[in-house]
């Protein structure tokens, strides 16, 4: 696998790729790699004829108060799991490399991330349009390829790529899970055993809403009410939000019907967890 | 020259001269073309190894009460003008092909938007920077070539290329005057034989305050104040505004210095006009 830092040094490996038909597959990650990105990666290749993962923990899309600095960084271990699931090419760039001065482009897409994480975290979506716009654009992958636990990103980044007309597909892979239903996230590193044991109750609130739905409620205040029970339940979480909406449009409607998405977001201490799942509502 | 309609049309050619390693120069243009896009086109055929022209009258940069609906139109005449000009090929979509729904990504550069014609025409940069990056995305030159009549659009241009890493290089060219100085404007059609007489206002301003700034004035308010006195001195005319900023940042100081944009925008009857100089302030 071979690892390149600079944006010249992507684009000419990219050249040569073009001269000789290679398709590529990219994968955008913040590094502190898991199961899930590796499932990424996976997925990437049979997508195409090589995949590329990029290692940047983007300053943009954190807040103030955030957990930008103390976000887990581990490039070696990354690259070796990297190169273990079949990458080809590594991406990581510093901060300055990307940014070497600030953005004067704004991207934002205001209809999409008004709810749902958006709603806490004023200015994610539009760090997270900016650096994918900027890796697409460095990398002009033929795929990229997303986890569906970020699943308001997903829909912003496939519906800014439609948008702009931007020359890729955009594939989303299913959320991997541990085996008790935990949601795979970097960000799962920062729980002490306890906490461990009680972020299960994320994966356990949307399965509880999903039966619900599949026995046919379709309203929403039942659903987002079967869900904050549920996390209620357990002392070491508190919700911060849970949404029955659109997938595609993120959309709340009174009624659901057709296929639904039901998300959180959960603290649990002071780690942020998110999930989702999407359900047909009969 | 090959006409096509279809962003797919458009993908297939782009994929026939990757294949064939032809690069491509793109000139963007809403049509009612003149002497200033030809030379847009010659300069892309020095630059590249064939020029597409894009003709699209976008509505995203209009505003209420703007001339959308009267901007001229004549798709016969200007294709045989870029076939003249040497053109190769020219994507002239219909409205609903570049926005079959309306965008939900809203592209801004607010630092560089807020004044000139950005304070008159709220919205206007938003849709410039929305089609050029679609334009950019569907076509993928290897330079996109505008004119530096529209100076504040290059400038947005400019700077959203390099935010987003777009693979493309921006050429600006001069702006190409009639022989009274008038700059060449698709709007100049609107003007009647009075009007157009009084047009020459903006060129006359505009060298008169370079002339001052030649000659070592560096105060901002003086030199705007001198573009005001010349087209105030024109009863055809009604200033919009007058500005001596920053060629590349648009920034307006006090006191300008190093380079400097002088820019004007005049109503002249109900057709507005807008003209530049970039001069060196000793």
């Amino acid at each position: 696998m071979l690892t390149l830092t600079t944006i010249a040094g992507v684009r000419s490996r990219r050249e040569e790729a073009a001269r000789t038909g290679v398709r590529i597959a990219l994968v955008p990650t913040m590094g502190a790699l898991h199961d899930g990105h590796l499932a990424l990666v996976r997925r990437g290749r049979e997508l195409a004829d090589e995949v590329w993962a990029s290692v940047f923990v983007n300053p943009a899309q954190f807040g103030p108060g955030e957990d930008f600095e103390r976000y887990p960084r581990d490039l070696e271990r990354d690259a070796a799991l990297l190169a273990g699931a079949g990458a080809s090419v590594l991406f990581a760039p510093a901060t300055k490399e990307m940014f070497p001065r600030p953005s004067a482009t704004v991207v934002d897409l205001p209809a999409l991330t008004g709810g749902l994480c958006g709603a806490h975290r004023p200015g994610h979506f539009r760090g997270v349009a900016l650096i994918v716009a900027k890796l697409l654009n460095v990398v002009q992958p033929h795929v990229a390829v997303f986890g569906a636990k970020d699943w308001q990103q997903a829909a912003v980044i496939r519906r800014l790529v439609e948008d702009l007309d931007m020359p890729v597909r955009i594939e989303v892979h299913p959320t991997v899970r541990e085996d008790d239903g935990l949601a795979r996230s970097s960000r799962n590193a920062y729980l002490d055993a306890g906490q461990r044991r009680a972020a299960t109750v994320l994966h356990r609130a949307l399965q509880r809403a999903a039966a619900a739905a599949a026995g046919g409620e379709r309203r929403r205040a039942a659903l987002e009410a079967i869900l904050a029970a549920e996390v209620a339940a357990e002392p070491l979480a508190r919700l911060q939000y849970a949404a029955a909406v659109d997938p595609d449009t993120l959309e709340a409607r009174e009624s659901v019907s057709g296929r639904a998405l039901l998300a959180l977001a959960v603290f649990v201490g002071a780690t942020r967890l998110i999930d989702n799942i999407v359900v047909e509502v009969p």
